[in-house]
């Protein structure tokens, strides 16, 4: 089957955009996505779109992906709106990938758009409780925070060494970097006695172990292998893809320290992209709530089970350690508008393995990963990236 | 690239049923689906899914493909929703198409499921709207009935010769195609004298002019060439897909009388299949109002423009006509459960070319078209399946 590759990809700012829409948001994204494609895009090659959104009433809760595509000219084209909570836009990604490996689109446009800032704190937690399990989480009154409380509850009580600090150490790790990400959210630093001294959420959590509620876009522009040479000379290869689903209650699991979606899916792309975790010169990974980003250390092999709390305090994960974790800032500080989440992780690992992103570059990044979780592991999508000049050598 | 095939597909009852769930529903469809296997089929195999569904706040908004996978033990597999508002599961099945042709999957389900019944009308005309252009339709108080009533309108004042009895000739052909099928929401027949006496829901278009509201699932379980023959040995082959977008807005399209995506996406589906339209033994096309059904009729070539009255007067797509056009009855009388129609389609085909649909059996049928309409027009997808044993005569 055919390779598909990123040949450009870009995202708006991540935050509080009153004054921006749905579809002024996607336009951006989309500019700065064709903006990046080395040697010009053309919006006429594009033979497929797909569009990740999570969704509101009182916007276009039906056709979302052809009301923003048509929106920058692509009118015409098959678009269709991908949906699985929060990882709807990893999954637009993994679809553009089907789409060129099929044979049946060359050159396929995939993004994810959310508008959430504009609404009551009542409708915000509503919309977000229905991404969860609907009948025995939300209507008993169950949060998100709530459902990663239990996690991490879970997470502390198993691993004697395992405490709240290391929690606080992913948010401060990802504020570092967030604070050298122009398109960040929440881009400032924050100091260990703030990440641990913050007002309880749901507890164990406490506000800087939750990730803000976010408008933004994100696209990625992904090309099949024999359009590729046509856009640029150093391309990005999406070298592994994986995915998988899992109950989406929470209760319904057996086991709360760990997601099993995320490692099957992860394993699934490292089969695919024939390399292992210890292979990776960075990732991107689903840090809604800061124990999610500890299981995903777990889930996708950077360490073994128990042993997160340990990669933080050593630093590992930090910008220049071993395996950067959220060199954007995660979700934690660069934001997490739902639907625009999992294509801006492609963003950022576009940005790193070609060199572009500035003071939280990752030197000579070659080989990276994206890690996109819907609900509280109900779907997760897992992509390995490569910069094709970088691994060849 | 590898083919993809059709080896079975169900569908629950189309109507109004307040004691399933949308859960519920999806079970019974699966359920339908596998036991239409005929060597037989286990959930051990299933490497993807893909769920249409439209969606509604009350219920799972997020995550509603593994939410109703997981129910019929699917947990695990990598599953998304796919919208393109009434052209969801039609697209669910182009998906499925595309991952056995990318080689990420031998085994797909593809399927639907709506839940509209237990709303009141005030939240349907809400939910429904907002799969029109939402500033300019929606807002401005435009439903459904009220933009394809303008399509009408110009229809009828394009062509001299087409009156609003044509669209009640439709209705009941549909209804007495419905009258066969055990399946149908509104199964029974209606007099042209009914048709035409009908209190007017929005002029020229009266109530039986209009589909009804309802609630269903349907599946349709799609594999690839390479396994096809552990399941059937009298397969149904996915011959053509095509797809196309077009504006959301009615407003903003410079011909009411035609619907450029469903014409893009016929195309399309007719190119891969390399045949015409005057090849089809049959079609089910997207009728949610009778002017739908006629503009589909041109749209797709079975005439030409401004002749789709012709057709219907001389019986040409009754059930005993030279192209029978849904002998299912239709989203008119079969019903319109949004998310569940384009797989229920699927599932008419998958019937009349088995030789499996009773009553409605359209004689010899070999190849057949499926038309799916996302809003007024904003998506279409179309796809031509053939019985292989049949057109290899």
């Amino acid at each position: 089957m055919r390779d598909a590759y990123v040949i450009g990809a870009g995202q708006t700012d991540f935050g509080a955009m009153p004054e921006e829409s749905y579809r002024s948001l996607f336009e951006t994204a989309y500019e700065n996505a064709v903006d990046s494609v080395p040697d010009g895009f053309d919006g006429e090659a594009v033979d497929e779109a797909v569009v990740g959104n999570l969704g509101v009433g009182g916007r276009q809760l039906g056709l979302p992906g052809p009301a923003v595509t048509e929106h920058v000219g692509l009118h015409g084209v098959p678009c269709s709106r991908v949906e699985n909570a929060c990882a709807a836009s990893g999954y637009a990604v993994r679809q553009a990938v089907q789409a060129v490996r099929s044979g049946m689109a060359d050159v396929v446009v995939a993004g994810g758009v959310e508008v959430m800032s504009d609404m009551s704190s009542d409708v915000t937690k509503y919309w977000l409780g229905v991404s969860g399990e609907t009948e025995w989480e939300r209507l008993t009154g169950t949060t998100f925070a709530g459902v990663y409380a239990q996690m991490a509850s879970a997470y502390l009580d198993r691993y004697d060494d395992a405490t709240a600090d290391h929690l606080s150490m992913a948010a401060v790790k990802n504020h570092a970097n967030g604070a050298k990400n122009p398109h960040a959210h929440l881009g400032f630093e924050c100091s260990m006695d703030q990440a641990v001294g913050a007002p309880i959420v749901a507890d164990p959590l406490n506000l800087y172990h939750c990730c803000p509620t976010s408008d933004g876009a994100s696209v990625a522009l992904v090309a099949s292998e024999d359009v590729v040479g046509e856009y640029t000379d150093d391309p990005v290869r999406i070298a592994g893809v994986g995915a998988a689903s899992d109950r989406v209650g929470l209760f319904q699991r057996d086991d709360y320290t760990a997601v099993e979606a995320s490692a099957r899916a992860g394993e699934a792309a490292y089969e695919m992209a024939g390399v292992g975790p210890d292979e990776l010169d960075f990732a991107e990974v689903h840090d809604c709530f800061a124990i999610a980003e500890l299981l995903a250390y777990e889930d996708l092999g950077f360490c073994g089970r128990g042993e997160a709390p340990y990669l933080l305090e050593e630093g590992e994960t930090d910008l220049d350690g071993d395996l950067p974790v959220n060199a954007s800032g995660g979700l934690k500080s660069k934001g997490h508008p739902i639907g625009a989440t999992g294509a801006g992780q492609v963003a950022e690992a576009f940005k790193q393995l070609t060199g572009q992103a500035g003071e939280r570059q990752v030197e000579g990044a070659a080989r990276g990963l994206t890690h996109n979780v819907g609900g509280s592991g109900g779907a997760a999508v897992v992509h390995v990236f490569e910069r094709e000049r970088e691994v060849a050598r």
